[in-house]
């Protein structure tokens, strides 16, 4: 079976966990573009009344063509659940996002949200986070000097840049440090030491937050509890 | 003796510290003003060759019409010695800054930076930080939630508006919500707090920064070494 297939079996599970009247996040990427379709087609046939909350304008766009009522995140005083994608997740469920550099923004929808949960097939689960690199994101001003401090802690920051070899920016106008760790040890240790950084807005690492993971198997969707 | 004079006298105290081929960090308001005037005169009567950074377009047009040479932040490897004014200093010499809403430009320029000076009147000098509002740096996706989170907090916050009333914004395009805390009883946590907030960029708590501070009075400029 293909990863799309993968992740479409997946999607369409966790799309099974939405409820009527619930205030949903909805996050970035291919497997959010499964889901989206799911939950419309429940919507459909259900008649569910919704609304979502969304992190970046793609999913948006999407969400809304197909009927799905959308708001933004500062016109809610809480989300019921949050569905998304992630990068890496560890045996602890810590996980990284950012891959598709919207980090910041997915991660204060998960943030504002009751209940998370986390659609992935199988290659993202790992024994220990790292080998995919953890995204910083960066404010212009003084972004070299940013640099320079995490590459003296050993931490081999990389920017992110685009197929023209152009910075990549996110949607606060900052640029993406991609952090080739190779394994993090301490997760929340290397969380304290860059939330104290002056120049990071936000990093991947997103920890103590899903409660379930959704996972496409060749063998079927598994849940896993993430007792939180 | 008015506080104009206070601060000029102090700001030429300040500009005595500056020596012959550094790279300074120039910061913002009033007192820094002077402090430009001071140092553009020592430049020309001495022959010094210098370079500054900024945090601020006014100082840089200030520093650059007085024939003082004038780089930007990627452009240095290092500081030699960054002179700002401060909001309040306790008697640990810790302090707050973000008076003039340029706190994180402030706080990378001082980070990047060897030596750091503050300039400031008597009135500045406090017991206990916190009378003075916290000024925080936060992002407008989920603007409303940070606000939620740190009022859930009884960190009292209130956005900053300007004369129109409307929400005052960064260099980085974001807005500021100070925080009415009375007394900030253990700054370092409290910073500790702010910084794992997703949403918030910078907080105004300059913590074991300062080496020196000098403080205009009535009775002349008295020159505090923070020990550090």
């Amino acid at each position: 079976m293909d990863q799309n297939a993968l992740k479409k079996m997946a999607a369409d599970r966790a799309a099974e966990f939405v409820e009527d009247g619930m205030t949903l996040g909805l996050g970035t990427g291919s497997t959010v573009h499964y889901l989206v379709e799911a939950i419309a087609r429940r919507v459909q046939a259900e008649h569910l009344h919704i609304q979502g909350v969304s992190t970046s304008s793609r999913t948006e766009d999407q969400a809304r063509g197909l009927g799905i009522t959308m708001v933004g995140i500062d016109d809610v005083d809480h989300i019921d659940l949050t569905i998304d994608g992630a990068d890496e997740i560890d045996q602890h469920f810590q996980g990284i996002k950012g891959g598709g550099a919207a980090h910041t923004l997915e991660k204060m929808v998960a943030l504002t949200s009751a209940q998370n949960i986390w659609i992935v097939d199988q290659s993202k689960l790992v024994d220990t986070l790292g080998a995919f690199p953890l995204p910083t994101e960066v404010i212009p001003f003084g972004h070299t000097q940013v640099e320079r401090r995490l590459a003296a802690e050993g931490l081999n920051p990389e920017w992110r840049r685009d197929d023209q070899g152009q910075l990549v920016t996110t949607h606060n106008g900052n640029y993406v440090l991609d952090l080739h760790v190779g394994k993090i040890a301490h997760p929340h240790l290397l969380a304290q030491f860059l939330d104290a950084q002056t120049g990071i807005l936000e990093h991947g690492l997103f920890l103590d937050i899903v409660n379930k993971v959704v996972v496409g198997t060749p063998d079927g969707t598994q849940v896993l509890n993430a007792g939180r």
